[in-house]
This record gives C-alpha cells, structure tokens and sequence, in this order.
C-alpha cells in the first residue's frame, strides 16, 4: 500500500478559501513567511539590553525581605528577561541570566535538573553551594558550577546576604523540551567534604593518574577568583592591548566547563576600544569591577560595577574600560560550535556610535507591550 | 571600583508595587513561575499531532495551480504547523516537517542557507535537485541531503509533479540566532554532474583514499530506496521483531548524515506491536508504505500512506502496523546527544490507549485558537 | 635526600679506558653513534624485497604434505622474511606477511591473540573462519578480520586447499611488548551463524540503529570481493587515472578495520605509470590479479599474480600494470597518524629506473647471511 | 590473469631439504617458532636494570673533561643501554633513557627531529633550552619539552655544570622507521622571549580564548617544580596512602604532553608498601629525591637520588620508600592506550621478595655479553 497520487482531486477554491483551509489543516504556506524565516542575517528576536546594579540591587533586598525560602518558592531569584522574548523570563533564546540573593543565615533547599547552572559570585561571604556532597565555598569573584543533574542548594553562615549572577541553559532546554526536575528528599544533602573538587588540581598541565572527567562537565566545580585574576595579569603582561580574555573550562579535557554555554572573563584595559567584531550567538556580560561602555549594533551602553548587559546574535560589539574593568560572561558558542554554526569575524572599520542606550526608556516600552499582551 | 552593596537602601514597598516595579526594570521573579519553568519531566509545547495525505495533498496541488515558482516565493512548500507553538510553522520545537510540491517541468530556484534540509521522496519521478554543482536523482523513497550552506536547486524534468517531505533544523537555528541565507547569482546552478556523490561508495566499509569528509554532514548527497529497501529486509530476516531501525549516515564517519537532525527509517512487521518508550526530544514520522497505528501518550493516531505525525519529548510511544510499514523519521537526537540531554527508556508495560485522534477535530480546534489570536 | 653533585669526584681515566667504564655500567655514549640513530631521513632496516607465487607456493604445497596441524603446529604458515631484519620472521619492522596453507578437510583450531590479523584469500573455496562464534564465509579476492583478542579458527570443507595472505602487527606488538596468546578450551569454538557480521551492512551509510561498534576494530569481519570489486569499478569510471585506490574501514566510524594496520586495495589501470611517492612507514603488497611492475628506489619489481613485495618506509615507489591488476595492501600507516607521525609527499619527477630485482640474488644472499649468524 | 594454483607441483623433497629452501626463499615457517612469537603473556627483551647515580655520574663528569660539544658530537649524553636488548643503545623497546651533562657555559647547537625529547632537570642552575624561539629555563625538578620537530638547543649560562635525564621515544621511532634529523643553520637559534609558553596558563582549567593547541604535544613547554611539589602536597592531603601520582598533561586537551610516552611523578610516602600491579608496556623511573625500593618481578631495586630503573612490559611492581621520596618516570602507556593494547591489574597479593639486584653482576654480565658479539 504505497502513497497514491492518481486518484486525487483537486479543490476547486479561491486564493482567501484556500488559505482558509490550509490554516484549518494546520499547514502553513511558506511563500507568505520566507524572508522572516529565512534572512540573509541573522535576524534576532534577542535585543540588546542592560540592566542597572542600582535598578535591580534594591529589588532583590526587598525580595529578601517579602519572600521566603520554602520549598515551592526555592530560590530567590530575579531573572532578567529580555523584552524582546515576548514576556518570557529569558535573557536571550539560549541564555537564562539572573540575580539570585540569599539573606542571612538562609539556606535554599536540595534539588537537581538537567539545566547547567554556574553561580558568579558578586557580593558577599562565607557562603557555600554543596554540590553531590561537596562544599564549595563561595567568595566574591568565584565561579561555581552546579551542572546537569547535580544536587546542590545554597548555604549561608554568615551576617550578611550574598548576591550572586546565575547563569543557566534554561531557555536552550526548554526548546529542547528536556528539563528534567528533582527535590532532594532532605532539604540539605550531607555534606562529605569542602571543596573536594579542587584537590589534585593545584598545578596547570598536572593530572592527576586514574582519574577521568564526568561526562558532562568538568569535575572542578569551583573556580577561584585568585587563579581567574593572576592568569588575567599574566595575559596582560604578555599580550598587551584593550582587552585580554579567558575561558573556563574543564581541565581534563580543555572543553567548557559546562557542556551548553562558555564562562568566560575578560580584562579590559582603560582607554583604548577594542576593534568590532559579530559573531554568531548571544552573550550575557556581567561588570565584576571597573566601568565603561559597550557598544552594539552602534547604540552605547555605559555600564558600571553589577550592572549587566546582553548582545544578541551578529551584533556589532566593542568595548571599551575608563577604569580598568573585568568582565564576567556567558555565551552558547559551545553549541553553535559542536554543531558547526558558529561564525565570527572583525569588522574592518569600527562601528560608529549613533545614540545611547537608556534603560528607562526600554523599561517603559517593555511595561507597555506586557500590558499590551494581558 | 568593584560591587557595592553597603549603601543601598531597601525600597519600601508593598507586594504588588514591588512587583511592578520587577515588571517595568524587565525583571521576573523566579518563585512564581518555577514549576513551569522547571517541571519533574519535560513538559512539551509541541503536540503529538497528524497530517492526513488525503487533507494534505489537494491543497499542495491546488497550491500548484494558484503560486508561481519565482523569486520572493521560492518554494512551494506547505508546513507542517504544530497547534501547540502558538502559531509558528514548526512541527516541533527543533523541526521543520513540510510538504514541497514541485509541477511538471518546473524549476526551483538555487539559493543556500545555514539550517540543513533533507528531501525524502513521496511520489513522482525524473526529478533532480543539483546540490553543489551536483545533480542528485530524485525517486520515491530516495533520501536527497541539501545540507548547511550547500547551494541547491530543484528541477523537474518529467509531465508530471513530484511531492516530498522536507525536513529541516529550522526551528532550532531559529532558537539559535543563526540563519545566514544567499541567493545564487543565477536562476539555476551550473550541473557539474549527475549522482556525483555516490562515487566511491559503491561497498560497505569501503573509503575511496586521499578522501575527507565535508565537516558538517555527509559526503553522501543521495541514498537510493534500493539500498535502503535492502538493508531493511537483511536486518528483518537477522533480527525479527516488530521492528527495525536503521540511520542514514555519513559514511566516513558514522555519524549522522547532518549534524543538527537524525535521518531514520523504521520497518514494521504486521501484527505485533513495538514495546512502549520514551525519549527525550521530538521525531516526525512520515508513512512511506504501508498502514497502522501508533498510541502516543495513551492516544491512538492511524495512519497510512502519505500521513505525517509528530511526537513530543518524553512522549509514551508504540506502533504497530496492519500491513507492513515503512515509516521515515526524523528526530533532534544527535543535539541531545551531543549535548548529554538524551535519555531513553521502556515502559515496563504498555501503555493502555485511552483515546483515538481525530484530525478534523484538532482542526477546529486550532482555527479557533489561531481565531482568538487576531 | 636529595640528588647530590658537590662531593663527586672525577675518573682519571684515559679515553679507552673511559669507554671501557662504560660499558661495563651499560652506558652508551650518544656521540658515537648519533648520525646512525638520528639520519637526516629514515633509514629503514626493512629492505624492498619480493616472494615470488611460483617460488612459495611449491613449498608451502609440500608443507601441507610434511606439517599435519596439531596443538603446538597450530598453523601451516610460511612467513615472509625480510633479509634486512637480521633473521627475523617479520616482513617488516611493523608488519608480518604469510601465506596460510590449509588443506582440504582440515581444521587450525581456535585460540586468540593482541595480535590482530587479517586474511586476504588467494585460491581455493568452501571455507570458513570462525571469529567469536561468527563462521565467516571465504572465497578468493575476500577480506577477513580475525581482530585483537578474538577467538578464531580456521575450517576447509572442500576437497581443495585454501592459501591465503596472512597480515598481522606482531611486529609491532613485539616491540610493544604486548603480546597475550590463548588456546581455547576446545579444538574449534562453536557456531552461532554464519556471515552475521553482514548483517545490518546491506547499504550503505546505512546503520542499524541501537548498535555500537567494538572499540579496536570493525563490526564487520567480512568484505566481500563482489563488493570491492564493484567499488574499485565505479571509482576507475569516476576518477579515471593509472591508479585507483580505497581501504577498508569500520563502517561505524570510517576508522581503519583494524587499529594497527591499513587494510588497502589498489586498482591498476593498463599502460601507465603513477607518479613517484614516498611515505613514512612500510607497505605490503599482494598481486591479487593481473601483472605489472613497481619501482622501489630506483629498483624495478616486475610482478604477477601471487606475487608479494614489501616497500621499505620514506622508499620512492611507483607502478605500472602491462593488465589491468588488483594489488591487497597492509600498511602501519593508521599507527604513524595516531602518533602524528605519517608524512608522504609525491616527487616532482618520476624516478629514473637504475636496475631490476633478482630475487634469486637476494635468496642466495640471504642464505650466506644466515649461515654467518649461526 | 589470476592467481593459478592447478599447474603448481609439489617439491619432492625430504623435511631437512625443505627447510634449506625456506631459508634460501626468506621464508621462514611459523610452527617452529609460535610459542616464542606468541607467548601467553608479555615476554620482553627489556629487563629489569637499575643504573646508579655514584656510578654513572664520574663518568658524566669525566665526559665532561673529555669530549667537547660540536658539530658531529652536539651533545653529551649517556644513554642508560638495556642489557636484554642486545647491544642497542635503549633503555626498552619503546623507551630511551640517558643523562644529559652541560658543562659551564656550554651550549649544545641547535637541531630538530622526529623523535620528542623531554629533560628532567637533575642537578644545576641557570641553563635554558630555547624551543622554537622561547628560552625555557631549567630549574631541578623542572620538566622540559623538546617536542616532534622543534628546534632546540641547550645553553648554560652559569658557572655549574647540569645533569639532566634525557626521555625519547627514539627506539619506538626506530621500529617505525619514522626518524628525520635536521640541524638548525646557525649554531644557536634566535631567542623570542623567556617562558613565553607559560604566559596565559596561570590558573588551572582557564584557557586563553582564541589559542589552539599544537597537534602533537602541549603548548606547554615547562612545567616547573614548584607546581608539581604544590599538587603533590595537596594529592598526599587528600588521598593518603603509600603513592600519590599525576601525569603531565596538555592543559589544552588533557592528553600525554607528547603523543608518544606519558611523563607522570610519583611521591611516596615512607614506610608502607604499594600494591603489587602489572601492566603493558615499560616505564622508566628516575629517582628525584628520597630513597627506598622497589620490587620488580620479585627481585628487590634500592634506589636513592639520582638512580634510575627500568621495568619490562608485565612485570609485576611495587615501590616502598624509607624516606619521602619523589619518582619522576616515563611510560609508553599513551601508545598503548591509543592502539587499544594497553591492560593493568592489581595482584591480589603482594609479591614476595626472592632476591636482590646488584648493579655490579649486571654490570659484569653485560661486559660478557658484549665481548661475546664483537
């Protein structure tokens, strides 16, 4: 019983009732929606954005105070959602950034899920994340991972909060359609040792024999900010110029440290922009010290200690620091690269800057198409 | 100048100003949509659904009287529009499933892109698509590869139409940012040769020296219905069963024939049925031969030649066939796998089927739902 | 405790008696004897030789008169000696070629080995090997793996003897000292089926879906001459040219059959001469068919059918068939890739031809070298 | 024209005749010689030597007096010659092992080859070896790469002599046939910076963005005590036990630092015993500071700084030390590995100690057995 052609009629309708039953039949013509669907350029619905320390800080204090940690209100987090993803939670298509604050003496529960987590510290002290078991103390400056499937949850000893960046594959995962979600059965797991992770790795190029890496990730789940800042100098040093620039990644393999999206660092010197460049994919930047401006697609975003920004895909970007500033990121580059979609280049001029980026205004129009939409 | 937290105050106010002001700073609490977000299992936008030939094949051929082949409207190609996407015209979440109807002795013309397609042959005959400078056949059950950024073109040399199932990464490289699309400089690409491709790989296990693979897919351009009919009946007799499977593959490297999607085809034998799985990510089956059932979720869906449907992530999924079947497939496995998201499992029993699918109902039902959205 | 140089005094010995002092510590001294160690290019051992059929196949016919095959004779095996390899049975450094005799109705029973070996049929029929419990069919122009660590034994049940070429990297896992060896507890394993390494390799680029390859070589322990033969035909119609040239791969992975040699066919065309190359590593070559001549060094190897020849590593090499010929290969090539060690480069001008191989010379030769060590 | 098997007649000769002609035909028959070819277990050549540092260094120094460093002699080196390996000048079938002697203010000129080179600094100060343009200095402890193919020269700039152990894979390039030689045109090369290949590696697991890694070896050229004495320390910490070991690794890819034998360290710690094991492949230990022994197929090796030992393919091992002691060691394993013939058990019981090794019996045996070849 093959596919049979011969036999079959053809409906004798109009342009409008034709369309009419395509739509009825669930079928979508493509020759109305070609050039959206397929542009010479990526054509992203992620927009360029920037949110403010001093906007978002006093937010996430009074989370602290209105909200508590119990299960079903797990985290404390305030997610930054990009205006151009139609009301979703996400900062770019593939890229989930966040504030995540945790008062006091609170600890936020035990759970595990197939999105990655990595935790940036900002602000704050004698914090730990338990991650399978192991304690990984928490400084600012640090970078933590709590990858796939790993139970973690979050441990304050100290007087004051802790505010730190969460980044997260959420949105890659969920057009995958494969988040997988658990609570611990103990609000903490057991602890069986402090940053066990770090142990025989205190030597670059040193491994240590009969080990293997996790398949996912990286098996060192705590990246020091002593180490990120001593490399950084070092890079300086040898390689001058605007801007120096690191990735963190697995040390038995030399991948990233997570499988999803890069964690990286940038250095930039004050007083010189780096050149232009676009390439495939979006960034999530987080100022960890230091000021400046980025600019994208020609608009200038000022930014500061805390704040942080977002470029969507082919965007032209350069940056550059009136003080010396260090740049936290994410990026999917991991994904497109794996797949053979990544494409980066420098532009041969430097973009032009044609106006600034005001973030009251974005607030407005974002306040608006909500409202638009309920 | 690095974070400062000391001096910020806490804004004083209530529940619902506080979360006003999150909404106007494009700010969104985790703790009320957390659930969503992050279920137990994946909870799929994307809709087991079907497409019904006698439904779909009118309307392509009415499509053929009503659009002319020219540039602005490239392709005459009717998607598959999953009900579950709020409108857009993806099949699921990662794939592109449509019907390309090409007339007697048309032409479409040559352009390139990044998302790869794959062409499986439906009905007709005397049809080529140059890939590359590359004329490739084109016969019911063929398999016709057009991957990343190869430049292709369609030609239909014979008096009759030719219709097959496009598949595509569309939806993906959506999510992804990463769409690069180019016309060709003329109407038609300059035929190099016909059924280049396959060239050297007349045997099994054996690889013309001196010779690489293209980085992103297969070499292989087409693969004949013969071989894959072959393979189909030698797996039959060695494995038995209510099924087999097989993957079209590059050659030189076993893995997939693209990089972003799996191509498969699945021989069922009439009168038992197939154990009941799950896994993460979607497929789109496309009934080359044959007739019978597949239950997904508990809910039975028929089909014979020509139908198409869909299954979601983490679907509950069994088929058995009345006569014997052929049922091309393709599925977002190689993204999961690449990125350590792919999980599989069998029921221990079967799934009871609670319900059957009724096309015309889903229909209807998703008129209104487009309705209400205008 | 550590490495302590202050207290050490000097020998005040005289240069012979230095040298003396030496060796009785088993020391050597590098400057001696660096040029011979490190030459500017290399310097094989491995000599360019040829056996001619007519020669080997007289006395391996009287082997199967005088050698019965029994525990501790467990195969009727005439290595091919290079004379430059100071008395061993290796044809060169890396490789060992053989001729197997197995006559009518009998047996070599099953044991395993790390060595891995592969058998190229030259005459006879009606026989079998047996590879893990898979009777694997042999017929002339046929590719047979008996891979590492793989039970095998070899049966003829016809009334005619079997010869085939026998390839195996002993060696190289020699010099690896990596050899284990086994008898298996009964004098032939039993049968499972037979040909079923074939099974799922119908088409190809077409994989069984749900299956994975062994880690050090191919699923596939048969090729089948109709299959090459096929192959070398459609790439002598497509690439045109003296020389055509494909090499049997995992059909998995595109990896060699084996992880320690290159199994190769080469199809001559009549009545010209491929340019002149050079690589790294040693080849065996076995005329399969057809007649022709091969230049090694300046040095002209007329060959026919049966005929094998050993081309030393970085050795010029050239050939000519006066009818079309089929030559079998084994190389250590995937060994040197691995190790980022192959190079091969092709000569601007073809090498002049400044003598003819003797093979009689070199056997009288090889004679009074062996007397001399004995 | 195809192989002919019909006209062929039998030699009527009788078993002694037959095996003349074999020889005069460089053939040489396989049941005479199977058991020796594949023993049941690795049956090395290597055998297990130590050579100690009171009796190899006098003789160093006296090299020193005696032979001058030029062109035709460039360097100084003793190689560390395997009595079971016939009078060749190679530590085991794979490995070379020596000491390296560089007089005050001597250089040795500038060359490159094929086989990769390590130095493991002994005994000295203020020497550098330039590699490709970067002066790379030479501290004890400090492990220095002198990859495939990279110019090197040595240059002591003090007043001291050095003692450094030499690593090479040259006897395993020599099986492969695989050597290329070729000296720098100036007698020193030109010096770009100083331990330029450590700048950007800093931090364990962060990767400069934008580098890539050579293909055959890591970009790391040094690896300095100081980290290698800091992650043993923090291994002994965290794991206890007799031995702690780490392997020098490509921060890059996690692989061997040279594709073609590991470099690894060993500390032990006093007063217990490790576990007995056997493995493929040899190793060369050289002993960095401590004292103690090991136990090698029985037989008992003490060793103190500055002592070297090897051991043989399958032999079993373990080691004791009497004070702390740190084992610097090359292995094979990598190859191994990569060819899939790598195996290592643990004994179930701890070997028992049937004798003890004495250099000056070896050493005498030696002398016997080289007078013996001359």
């Amino acid at each position: 019983m093959s596919i049979d052609m011969s036999h079959t009629y053809t409906v004798e309708v109009g342009y409008d009732e034709f369309c009419g039953a395509l739509a009825a039949r669930d079928l979508k013509p493509l020759w109305k929606i070609a050039k959206q669907l397929m542009p010479e350029v990526p054509l992203p619905t992620t927009q360029a954005w920037l949110w403010k320390w001093d906007d978002v800080l006093p937010l996430a204090k009074r989370a602290g105070e209105l909200i508590t940690l119990e299960r079903g209100g797990d985290r404390r987090v305030l997610a930054l959602a990009n205006p151009g993803l139609r009301g979703l939670p996400f900062t770019s298509t593939t890229l989930w950034g966040a504030l995540q604050y945790l008062g006091p003496h609170e600890s936020a529960p035990a759970h595990r899920h197939t999105p990655s987590a990595i935790r940036f510290v900002l602000t704050g002290s004698g914090v730990y994340t338990t991650v399978n078991g192991d304690a990984c103390d928490m400084e600012p400056g640090d970078l933590i991972l709590t990858p796939i499937w790993n139970w973690h949850d979050h441990n304050n000893r100290s007087d004051d909060p802790m505010v730190w960046f969460d980044g997260l594959d959420l949105p890659l995962l969920t057009a995958l359609e494969s988040i997988f979600f658990e609570n611990h059965p103990d609000q903490l797991q057991p602890v069986d040792g402090h940053n066990r992770s770090e142990q025989g790795f205190a030597g670059v190029g040193l491994r240590e024999m009969g080990i293997s890496s996790p398949i996912a990730h990286s098996p060192l789940l705590r990246y020091r900010w002593g180490e990120t800042e001593r490399t950084l100098e070092a890079l300086q040093r040898a390689r001058g110029g605007p801007m120096v620039s690191l990735e963190f990644v697995n040390p038995l393999t030399g991948g990233p440290a997570v499988s999803t999206f890069a964690c990286e660092m940038h250095r930039l010197s004050p007083g010189a922009r780096t050149p232009t460049k676009r390439k495939t994919g979006s960034s999530v930047y987080v100022v960890f010290q230091g000021s400046g401006r980025s600019v994208i697609n020609g608009v200038c975003f000022e930014w500061g200690p805390g704040d942080i920004f977002v470029t969507p895909s082919w965007a032209s970007v350069d940056h550059e620091a009136n003080l010396q500033a260090d740049l936290f990121a994410i990026s999917d580059r991991p994904v497109l690269q794996v797949l053979h979609l990544y494409r980066e280049e420098e532009l041969v001029e430097r973009q032009e800057v044609s106006g600034t980026f005001v973030p009251l205004q974005g607030a407005l129009r974002t306040a608006e198409v909500n409202r638009d939409e309920h």
